[in-house]
């Protein structure tokens, strides 16, 4: 059976998302992705380098749509982890698992992996939204566009803009 | 550079020796390994299900001797890895953090990997005292000696009775 990293944030978080929903709060102006093309977070948003930081922004972000359905069917499908690179974040570990289990509750904690780097895994299959993650992993590789991603290096990896794309080509 | 993945429970934090004291202050008793030989920790400490989701047990572990000046020498030799199966408890997860800020400050947070199951990680050498994690693990293995698997299957694995040993077979 096929062994499957799958990343948390920008992956099944909609941690953009959630960074327009805080900014346009906080500042009364709504970013949208065909306007962050290219810019990381911080560019995109401007003085916003503490919303990850804040309790409950892990707890509390949004699941990106489809991923719940797509994510349980290859669960059923195929050797899935969640792999993310939680550990830069000590306060997010907790939130993380708190969040899998509302919105993945069919994850058990076997198959749930907080890291660093991701060099250390071993997986067939990485989906993922950060090159530094999928360049150095040798499998099979999906990227979930993004708006920080969206002009880098196309070509490298197998572009996916939505979990549809995922259920058709790994299911 | 070959790959190292330390486990921290029974390894680097003196887990029996914790429950001992635990044990010794509620009950009035003290357990010594001699009397613990081929017993799991609750078979040992009847009635000691509850230390562990204590608050603070895992950030008020005893360290194990010899283990932080062993593991700082391993650390500038080889590509060394802290994995923990913490995941099954997420109180755990920040308390493990920040004992390892203090009595192991060198390893920084990107080589630090708290999981469910040990199965994903790819290294080299793993150094735990867990069948479970050793025995589906392809590499060099070095059993750390612990009273819970002191008499179990003598052989399948290399057993070391403390850090110096490990210092004398990997450096």
């Amino acid at each position: 059976m096929k062994r499957i990293a799958l990343d948390m944030d920008g992956v099944l978080a909609d941690e953009f998302g959630h960074f327009a929903d805080l900014y346009e709060k906080e500042k009364g102006i709504r970013i949208l992705p065909e306007q962050a093309q290219g810019k990381k977070l911080l560019q995109a948003f401007p003085g916003a380098g503490n919303y990850i930081h804040q309790p409950g922004f892990f707890r509390n972000s949004p699941v990106i749509p489809g991923s719940r359905e797509v994510v349980e069917k290859l669960f059923n499908t195929y050797d899935l982890y969640i792999v993310s690179a939680a550990v830069e974040y000590p306060q997010s570990l907790t939130e993380k698992l708190e969040w899998l289990k509302e919105h993945f509750p069919f994850i058990p904690w076997q198959k749930i992996v907080f890291c660093g780097t991701k060099d250390i895994v071993s997986a067939d299959i990485m989906i993922d939204d950060n090159f530094k993650n999928l360049d150095p992993f040798s499998g099979q590789t999906l990227l979930f566009s993004q708006p920080h991603n969206y002009l880098a290096d196309p070509g490298r990896h197998r572009r996916v803009t939505d979990w549809f794309e995922i259920e058709t080509i790994l299911l």
